[in-house]
């Protein structure tokens, strides 16, 4: 089952040999790049170092295998409205209409056979969990483009894997921080989003004085954005942040949007790396994204928990709204979802302590993307505080809204224009830290879900579980990536699997 | 100068195929030890993996070189008084009585001749150096045992380099987290100390409400004692902590004593992983590490300020003490040095804000070590606030204290019974992070000191320099090692170097 694709020591002698000198584009304000000492950090690396970029060019696909469409992966979740699915024309290679199974193990690689995590011992499973998605594998799900699979991961890699054999073309780690997003992919770059959930002890007592002030990831690490070759994942940019880049850039009409845990937003130059605007909104950017949507970008921001529309061409507030009694981490967690003009979002909420237990709410909100009129606001139900990544993030297909909630572990479909609820979908064994916090992808008339260890077909319009597979470890805040016939999925194991549909779905007309 | 020493790719093959399963010990109770769950992660890895352990049993010191004393590295600085000094006997190789010199780069290794850290453009200088220090290189300084270098790096991994050739035995990752401390080398284990000094946000907000409350570390990856062999660096026990390990275990009498970032003390069985017993002190234990003396554990905690003597055998309080106004994180920075019946510990203190700006003393105290009387208390003087590790790790040697403080980047000499100053040293070019925190090593008439990107010799007796060594990179809370005529020092550049006395002291006579 397992395929490491791995040709280093196999090889005999390190199959990267080009030690050409990069040619950094360096930044001119405090937010960029300090690519120069980035390259310097490379070229220091011996290439028998582990963390030394591994290139293995043989392992590339070629002919119609490098084809396969997208040809880029622009958003976190794949597009603005989340929906993760690209279906392929019947001339694509069979195998990627047919199906393709692996399992690629990624660096710190934990049995899938094993149900607990690494730290469930000492943290109980419900704590353990998290700190497995935040800490040791992939929080989010992978990229795809052109007949290759791009996975970030929190044992500080990023992977570039041949989609069909499941082997190795590219791993790189140009930081000692973690991978925490979606690889981006467009042209010729991968765009990779370094950060963690951490404080340093200065903002542990800033946020005392005054939560407005506290900054994520300050002084903790490296954080950026790293823009490494699509072909052979070597470093060309570095965008340095203060705080945490956590959440996944968007990419729009030549530019990266990304959101810190610094309160700050900034559009950068995709090819170069230079800044083109920042816009300090205050507040900490956890995992929640930017969705580009008709020259604005929607944002979302914690503690002083607001959804923002901003000019994409100067950063400037178009609109802010928020989530009523949104607790702390809400906003920005989950990703706001835009699409047919609405902008959707979901934070948990109305946090109470009763009989000495916490409860918390989940609130999901629709605004008019345009004006930032809302257009209705439902509430998904009470259940007991969830530990970290606390939302659902929302998926938009034709009309409807497809979300879950830790909370409840449910998943519920809302009409995206009025908001009433369809269906409501309850997630099997859902575990102690909650389940449903992925976004599901709609293909073909069948929805999918990744979820606690397992894939779920449903059917969108009952919200009836069609069949499921257990594939083992967790799915944190993956979304299935459906090309053609296959499903590509990263997880917190710090594993990469590639499954065909007909697996999941026996009802799948390939 | 560099000597990687690492056999890996250029033999072809992985050179450790050593697989057999190895038979962990498993702890009892919460604070011990999943070790089945580390193995199994060991068991997980390709041995083709960035993580996977490498061991070249070739590159192992033999015959004279591997009789070298020290035998065992018992405490952070080597021994209770923090004097890091080994002599060797006339009949040792000459290469160690002469001196050696050699660089290792370890996995992340920054060029030493650059002068700015990775994060410099950024955070600024000030910042920056001790965020390389924290997450990116040796934050501590080395352990020596019988012809071996051992370190921990920021990295990731642990390394055993032969003291002579400077070329890799082995090196280890046995967890993704940062490995802050000196190993301890004790008959066939080295032990290593894991946790980084980050928060997560629920410990954010807990300290808002109630600074007691918050724990450092907790649920920040994986943090606690890893017991790996000491021939081939293989993990045999992992004793799991809630909190970070950042303090470096103490070793006396076949149990280890380690501080966390919860509030806990623990005594663990060193040879088991087997929990001895458990004191929860309160408050957080920082880089301050335990140093054991006639049957009683020294150890400190911040936020609640004390330094606490503990029974050995019970972990039960003898006696605690604090410094006057100490500053939230100052007692837990510094680890308590003991010697001759007294305890010194010191803490930066008195924070106050003077037209806008920040200024801290230092405070030094000594307490009578059996009964807890103050013997004395000084001040070493007020300058602008520092970044992180706030003191200077004193040292004791023949009835004086040698102690520094980055508020005023100084370094003075104390009379141990009645802490009459004897003199005042400051560092040339101490830098806008401030200097000094790294305790002094006594070695044949000559005080030795690192600190900023260079070695220095002083005269014990009056503080003047005699001369000065420039290494590069920085040493955070590095003590020179001195074995026979050679200085061995890590640094937050992600380097290990050997240097030879005769270069650092020109009067030096092997």
């Amino acid at each position: 089952m397992s395929s490491t694709g791995i040709g280093y020591a196999a090889s005999g002698s390190h199959p990267d040999k080009d030690s050409t000198t990069p040619k950094p584009t360096l930044g001119t304000s405090q937010g960029t790049t300090p690519s120069a000492a980035a390259n310097k950090q490379e070229a220091a690396l011996d290439p028998n170092n582990p963390y030394a970029r591994l290139y293995i060019p043989q392992n590339a696909p070629t002919g119609a295998d490098a084809q396969i469409p997208p040809d880029a992966w622009t958003h976190a979740y794949g597009k603005p409205s989340h929906n993760a699915a690209f279906p392929v024309p019947a001339s694509a290679p069979a195998w990627i209409r047919n199906g393709v199974k692996w399992n690629f193990p990624e660096a710190r690689a934990w049995p899938l056979s094993d149900n607990e995590p690494y730290g469930a011992k000492i943290y109980g499973i419900r704590e353990a969990l998290p700190v497995q998605t935040q800490f040791y594998g992939n929080a989010l799900g992978v990229a795809f483009a052109k007949g290759v699979v791009y996975a970030e991961s929190d044992d500080m890699f990023a992977y570039a894997i041949n989609a069909q054999t499941g082997k190795l073309i590219w791993r790189t780690s140009p930081v000692g921080n973690y991978l925490m997003g979606n690889p981006v992919v467009v042209k010729k770059l991968v765009y990779l989003s370094a950060g963690s959930v951490s404080f340093n002890f200065a903002n542990v007592v800033a946020f005392k004085n005054d939560p407005s002030k506290a900054a994520r990831g300050l002084d903790i690490s490296y954080n950026g954005v790293y823009a490494v070759s699509r072909k052979t994942g070597k470093l060309k940019w570095y965008f340095a942040t203060r705080g945490e880049a956590m959440p996944t850039p968007a990419y729009d009409n030549g530019k990266l949007f990304i959101t810190t845990g610094t309160g700050n937003a900034y559009a950068i130059d995709a090819e170069t790396g230079k800044q083109v605007w920042k816009n300090h909104l205050g507040g900490i950017a956890n995992m929640s994204s930017p969705a580009v949507y008709k020259g604005h970008v929607f944002v979302a921001m914690s503690v002083k928990p607001y959804l923002y529309s901003l000019d994409a061409k100067t950063g400037k507030v178009a609109w802010k709204g928020t989530i009523p009694k949104a607790a702390n981490t809400g906003m920005g967690d989950v990703s706001p979802v835009v699409s047919d003009g609405v902008v959707v979002q979901d934070a948990v909420s109305d946090v109470r302590t009763t009989n000495g237990k916490g409860t918390m709410n989940t609130t999901v909100r629709a605004w008019n993307a345009k004006t930032g009129k809302v257009l209705w606001t439902d509430k998904m139900g009470r259940g007991p505080k969830v530990p970290a990544f606390k939302g659902g993030v929302p998926m938009v297909h034709d009309g409807v809204v497809y979300v879950g909630s830790p909370v409840t572990s449910d998943y519920v479909a809302l009409n995206l224009k009025t908001g009433k609820q369809l269906w409501r979908w309850n997630v099997p064994n859902a575990g102690p830290a909650g389940a449903a916090r992925g976004a599901p992808t709609y293909y073909k008339g069948t929805l999918y879900v990744s979820t606690g260890p397992s894939v779920y077909a449903l059917d969108p319009k009952t919200g009836k579980e069609i069949h499921s597979v257990h594939v083992g470890g967790r799915f944190g805040i993956v979304s299935p990536a459906i090309i053609g016939g296959t499903v590509f999925l990263g997880n917190s194991w710090d594993w990469v699997n590639a499954l065909p549909l007909h697996d999941i779905n026996p009802n799948y007309k390939g």
